[in-house]
């Protein structure tokens, strides 16, 4: 199926400066893409930025300045983030790939999330955004590692904008190793963001940096 | 990880007249493994069996001669089934491979079940078996096509009880190219077979039978 190119569009990290979204940027600057990582302050987005090779800034000026924003916070910010800069966020490509999960003595679990997912979540709050769901299973620690050369994921591309979806499968496949396949609509991103519990459970179990590939695919 | 010798367990499957069911009973009993196929009639579940080399009864005639129960029956008729034949599954292990999903015209989605799963439905109506969740994932046509000689999937078993987990796993793991990998308690079966619903879009976008593996384990 053939992808668009994205190789020219701007990619902007809120909450970059987490093991996911820098593991995220250092992937996407290495493939020559043009990455810009928010954070609360501007300072702090910079000195993220510095270290794998993008730019920085705070939150709602990365947003502004990229066509594609990846929401990698914490989810117990990401409702309050998002309503925010609902503004900045207006006709961008959204990705969300926040995970709602919680913990306690026997592992994590799905957290319930009242739109039904944080992505639809997203939706809600966006509703003039193109708001897409994916690299939810994607490993932070090998993201970081500088001795993997080559991811060996899928990542699932939710969206109802099959446009949009594309855009993100075509990101995620410049990563080497790393492919985006289209995995449905936002209504089917809760169990996506939730076996993510899995995969840690799976981690833990096998001392695994677990993730996923779709086969016959 | 060493997984226990499974060799000599009777397997049956209710529902096994469904396509999965049979595709099931197709690949262990190649697999070597006694296997029994239930339905609600005794003809059928003999009729059904005799197809694919496997013995056939009643539901619980069948449930009760066996070691692992494989449930393989519409959701439609899972609470129903379980709890008529609660006596006949006391102290066996019961393997759920049910989706609850509903299909309108965006194609499927994921069901609410009150308990979280129908995996934990199975666990509640069940308090004296050993409840498993397993073979969400695996595709029926390519179970039962005789030019399909492995198959490229990794079965996500999930269970509060370990060893009987571990019993399910060493099960998947007698099918050439499948391997059973623990990714959980029944409390994170919901998004395991919700997840059905992402693979049956993938699959109509892709043409293809999707299925899962799971990296770096």
């Amino acid at each position: 199926m053939d992808l668009p190119d994205v190789s020219a569009l701007t990619v902007a990290i809120l909450g970059g400066t987490g093991d996911q979204g820098r593991g995220l940027a250092l992937r996407l600057v290495k493939a020559g893409q043009r990455v810009l990582i928010g954070s609360r302050t501007a300072e702090r987005g910079r000195a993220a930025g510095a270290e794998v090779g993008a730019e920085g800034g705070d939150n709602a000026s990365v947003a502004a300045a990229a066509d594609v924003v990846i929401v990698a916070v914490p989810w117990a910010g990401h409702a309050e983030l998002l309503a925010e800069l609902r503004a900045e966020l207006v006709g961008k490509i959204v990705v969300d790939c926040v995970n709602p999960l919680g913990f306690d003595k026997q592992g994590p679990y799905a957290l319930a999330v009242e739109e039904g997912s944080a992505a639809q979540q997203a939706a809600a709050l966006l509703p003039e955004s193109r708001v897409t769901a994916a690299f939810h299973h994607v490993s932070a620690p090998l993201l970081l590692d500088p001795e993997v050369a080559s991811l060996d994921i899928d990542v699932l591309v939710l969206g109802d904008d099959r446009e949009a979806a594309a855009v993100v499968q075509a990101l995620a496949a410049r990563i080497p190793g790393m492919r985006g396949i289209w995995a449905g609509r936002l209504r089917n991103a809760h169990q996506v963001e939730a076996l993510t519990a899995n995969l840690i459970a799976i981690n833990k179990r096998y001392k695994a940096h677990a993730g996923v590939r779709v086969t016959d695919v």
